[in-house]
Order: C-alpha cells, then structure tokens, then sequence
C-alpha cells in the first residue's frame, strides 16, 4: 500500500501481493481486513496480542485467494475492531478510521479499515467479516455497496472466526459495477440480468429506524419498486426486532466467549475494556437463555423463508441512524449500538443474503437501503444493485 | 534512577528529587510504586490509559512528601499491576520485574517494582500499596521486610486509591535497621524499646500454608516465642480462613469498581484481559452479598480486637507458599491466588498492623513470617522485626 492519510490500514510494513494476470479483476486493488490470513503476514485481528498467540499464516485466505485468482492485486491489510468485537469501528489500540463521507463520525465496524480504505478510494474494493452487521454498517455509514452473503455459502478457511453460526466474508465497492465484477468472481456465478418480480418493505424495519432516515431513503425505495414491480408491505419481525436482536445477542457473545477463552485465559491479552466486558458477559449467557434464542433463530428463518420465496427480495434501512458522532461516552452509546444491532439480529440469526446500497443521504450523511433474498439468492441481490444504481 | 537490571522502574525519563538535608533518611534512597504522585510527573497506575484521563500532579503524594522531608531521595517510580489488581505482579503492559531471590518466579504484587527494586539493591526502600496484600505478599516472595500499617493511620493524599475501606500505604527494606528508620518516619513515631509479653500462633494460617512452609518457618517462630514470652495457639479465623476471604473478595471488587467504572465506561481503557474480568464480576456483586460481607467484617475485627489486646501480637505465615512459577496458565494460577488471598484478608477486613519478616526459605525461595498487632501497634511490631533480626 501507498499513503494512508485516513488511518485504514495496520501498522507496520507495507503488503502488497500481485493478482494473477489476465483475470476478470486484473487492474483492480483490494484490501483485506486484518482478520484474513496473508501467506507470510502476521494476522493481526486487531489486538496486540493475538498474533503471538497464532503463528504466521502460510498460505492465504480463501477469499484472499479468490480474488488474487481472479486478478485483484492486494495493496494491505485494514484495522478492525478487536478480533472483530465492534460495531461502531472505534479502535483503542488502532485508532478509528476517517469516515471521508463524515469526517467527524465513526466508520462503522468491525471492517472498519476497509470501509474507510474502499471509500477514501485507496483501493477498489475490500475483504470484510460480518456476524452481527460488521460490513452492513460500515457500508451504510461510508457510503459503499456492501455484502453480507449467504452464511456458510462462502468458505471461512484462514479467516479468524467470532461466533462461527453467524459468521460471513463480505466485501466493499463505491460504484456497482465494480462490486458486481468483485461479487462474481467471489460467488463464482454470473450476476443474472432478470431482476426479482416481488418486493416486501418492511414497515417495522422503517418504523425502527428514525423517521427522518426513513424518509431519506423513501426515494430508493420508490425507484426499488419502479424496477422489481409489485410491492407490499410486510411486519418482518412480528415478535419484534429487538426480540429477534436480544437472541442474536444471546447467540452471538456465548458463541464468541467460545471461540476466544482459551485463548484470552491462557494469555491475558490486552483489550479495551469494553470488549473485554462483552466477552465476560458472553461467559455467563445462561443455557436456558441460549435455548429460547436458539429456538427464535429457528422462527427467524421459518419467517424469512416465508416472506422470501424465489423472486422475492425485501427492503429496509441498513442502519437506524447515519454515523454517529466519534468519541461518545459509553453511556450515550451503548442505547445507540443496541439499536443498530437490532436492524441486523436478522443476518446472523438467519444467514439470508443482504446488500446495503447507498444514495440516500441524511444531513449530508450517507444512510443505505439494505435489500434481502432468499438463500443463495446473492447474485439476484447485486443484479438489483447494479440497476438501481443505473436507475438512480 | 540509573541502571535498572530487574525491570522494577516504569518506562521514560528518569525520575529524581534529592531528599532535604540533614534528615533522619539523609544519604538513603527509595522509589515509589506509580500509584503515588510525584509533582511534575506523570502518574501512570501501570496502565497506559491511566494518564490520559487523569492530570500531572502538581503534588507530590502524602508519603512521597513525608519520605523527602525526612531525608530520602526519592529516585524512580516503579512498576505496579494495573491499579493495583492484581497480586502476582506479572503485567501485561509492563512486564514482570525480576525478583532476584527467586529469578524464575514471580516477585509478587501489586506493589511488584517496589518489592523488585528493593531486593535488587537499587534502592534502600520504596512506598507500595496494601489493600488485599500488595505489600505483604510481594515481601514474601521476595525476602524482604514489609508493612501494611494500620488502616486510616496514615494519609492517603496523592495515592490511586482502588478499594478506599481497604487501602494502606506500605512499604519494604532489605534490613530491619532502616526498615526501622523508614518506619519512624514514616508512622512518626520512634520505634519502642519495649517487645510485647504474648505471642498468639494462628494455628488454622499455619494449616492453610503448605506443610513445608509451616515447618520451614517454624525456627523463626521459636524464636520469636523466645523474644515474646508466653505463647500460646489459637485459631484466627473461626469461620475459616476461606470465609475471611470470600468477604474480602466480595467487598474489595465491589469497592474496586465503584471506584474505577466512571473511568473505565467513559474511556474504555487497555486492560489486560484478566484484569478487566475482575473489575466486571466486582459490578456484579449482588447487594445481599455485600450486606454480608460487611456483617462478616464486622466480626473478623470483633476477633482480632479479641486476640489482640495491648502486649499481645499474632504470627502466621505471609503467603501459603513461596513465590510460584511466572506465565502459569489461569487454570493454574487461579487456585494459587485464591489461597494467597485468603491469608490475606483479615488485613483489609480489619485494618490490623501487619509486619511481614524475611529470614526462612524453602527450597532456596524466601518466605515471610508475619506478625500483626492491634490497631495502632505499628512501631511495636517494627521493634520485633528489629529484635528478630538481631537474634537470628
């Protein structure tokens, strides 16, 4: 990588690995989120203490790989939150990354480095994670395309996992048709032309969010239903989105307490306080409590199947609210980030495919309209980006 | 400071204010854990968030100041765990200062540089901190005299506090003759010719150490009964030492995180994971247990009070065992902390004077006896020390 005047990529030594020639990426650049393994590279994981835990990757990532194979040229790795632990892209040992769209605002996190990485234009697209809204919100408060695919479509192999049942690769783009071009070669699927012919807004998701977003994003809706045809409305969350959100929350931190505690009890790693908190917290999830939400998750994706036959996508806002403002004491934001989890309990509760599109704004702040399919319907998602972009 | 071979000394410039002339200290050293003020330098609490939120002190500490007018000059701050929480005295952010008795071990902490510096050489004494044992203990893992005072005896003004029912400002000496010096100063008050006339050998502390550590600390406690007179055996803690402690650990975490979450949810500081586990169990302490607790302490300085009368001292063993293996896993060292803290509770419980008097070793690593006294009895227990040390 070159200059890094928002703070994007970690520190230490430049990496840059070549994508091969001739690809249909060939003359593109990425970045990965320093959860993705580089052969050679330390992986990082956003803590100052996970790399001497793990040894140095040999071989790449899959989806490093895959776009590598494809013809992407790789110019660094990007900060995250710690081992993924974040939604608002705030780092105490990395620092946050500029938001070019709001310089004063969060970028949003976890893929935070990448966000800001794809949307200052240092490189065309960008590798995130996401396993409760970690490419979903950065995307929506930097502006971008952004993809949370269909869980366990992709494989995960040498990217640090968090709460494996939700965990997802996604990716970054500013302008559609590079995020198509991106997302074919990383769904290995041509990005169909026939468009979906149903579309659900979800009055409950629209209501959730405040309403001058809401209003905001009405003209991309309007355009939405100009391009797929028949709309209705629909409640998505009939026991309410912060009922699915409270299962997400239940599932997620005792599945992360899983995947993290040998690690942070053999060697007392430094972490900010507060994401050490959220791992305490994640210890001492009740199993009757797990059961409930595992039994939701289970409603969750009965309820999505059935409002997302084939040929059916539906709409709401990405996030409750633009960026918000760095630096906000704990207290303000704690009620801020519960909201914005709600909005995307759905994602890793139920792992149906969604793709947050931006061209609303909000005070001059970007806000996207997320869009959802059924499963496997990812390549339909980005079909529905592209034209919406050429509608706009 | 100069040199510093062991670690014991904070990171960056150096540190130095010449003692007044012509004091009682005049020509001795000491260093000062960095939880105490220094005017014009930053106290940094051995995190590294600490500072940032908290302002250079434009005055020196109680004891800093105390120490000076007598004569000692004070030449470097030393390394503690994270505000005080820990008692090992391994820390994530600015490692382990060696302790030169026993150079594969642990010096003990929280108060581990003081302790470290002391027994290295590079200092005649240095100030630490008791509120769980964070002088006692590190003087028995390093073979070093040290006192936890009586508490509310001495001014705490400039001093981090963590559990204020609790704390204590201590300190260490490698000799019991400017361990008396110091201790004069200090309590200002000289040291008494006279020894107290009954021993009490806490039976039940004897059989929470380790066999060997009893035996191996049994010549200094015939020695003592020697000095003392009638001795006579007892039990300490009726209810058992593990009740003393369960109390402590409930009241001192509680305390600890009334004390530190404005800080830690407004900051969100780096912390070692294991330290900021303990900060969020002390946020979970159920009201109930407190109320407990505090009726608990009420009768632990109900016993004391009783097997303390004037003329009349308490011996049992510092620590459970010698100082143990640095890098232990958590699994391991849990158990091992627990028991240290047991011994230790009646301090913070009660407030007694506490002594602890290097002169035994088992296997070639130091192990202190200690004496306690009643409230006040202070300079009394520093005359034993001095009577030990010339009978040995």
């Amino acid at each position: 990588m070159s200059a890094d005047p928002v703070g994007a990529f970690v520190p230490g030594p430049s990496v840059r690995v070549e994508g091969k020639a001739g690809g249909p990426l060939s003359g593109l650049t990425f970045a990965a989120k320093d959860l993705f393994d580089v052969a050679g590279e330390v992986t990082g994981g956003g803590n100052p203490d996970w790399a001497r835990a793990n040894p140095v990757p040999s071989k790449h990532a899959w989806a490093v790989q895959t776009l590598l194979d494809a013809g992407a040229t790789l110019i660094g790795k990007t900060v995250t939150d710690e081992v993924s632990l974040g939604i608002l892209g705030e780092s105490a040992f990395d620092g946050t990354p500029l938001n070019t769209r709001a310089p004063d605002r969060v970028p949003g996190g976890s893929s935070s480095g990448s966000a800001a990485a794809v949307a200052a234009g240092l490189c065309d697209t960008a590798l995130g994670t996401d396993t409760g809204g970690s490419v979903r919100v950065p995307a929506s408060f930097c502006g971008l395309y952004g993809i949370r695919p269909t869980h366990g479509r992709l494989p995960l192999d040498g990217m640090l996992p968090q709460a494996p049942t939700s965990d997802t690769t996604g990716w970054f783009a500013r302008d559609a048709a590079t995020f198509a071009k991106v997302s074919a070669a990383m769904l290995g699927e041509e990005i169909p032309a026939a468009l979906p012919t149903r579309l659900i807004v979800a009055v409950d998701a629209f209501g959730f969010a405040d309403p001058e977003v809401a209003a905001a994003l009405q003209p991309m809706v309007e355009r939405l239903k100009g391009l797929v045809g028949a709309a209705r409305d629909e409640v998505m969350a009939p026991p309410g989105l912060s009922t699915w959100g409270r299962a997400q929350r239940t599932l997620q931190p005792a599945e992360a307490w899983s995947t993290f505690k040998d690690w942070v009890l053999r060697d007392n790693p430094r972490m900010a306080f507060g994401v050490a908190r959220g791992l305490v917290m994640g210890s001492m999830v009740q199993e009757a409590e797990q059961g409930w939400a595992n039994l939701m998750r289970t409603e969750v994706r009965a309820r999505l199947r059935y409002l997302l036959p084939p040929d059916t996508i539906l709409c709401m806002p990405t996030t409750p609210f633009p960026a918000v403002p760095k630096g906000l004491p704990v207290p303000v934001q704690t009620p801020l980030r519960d909201r914005i989890l709600c909005l995307c309990a759905h994602g890793g509760l139920a792992g149906f495919p969604q793709v947050s599109i931006p061209g609303a704004e909000l005070d001059g702040l970007p806000i996207g309209l997320s869009i959802l399919g059924g499963r496997g319907s990812d390549a339909t998602l980005i079909a529905v980006a592209e034209a919406m972009e050429r509608a706009a």
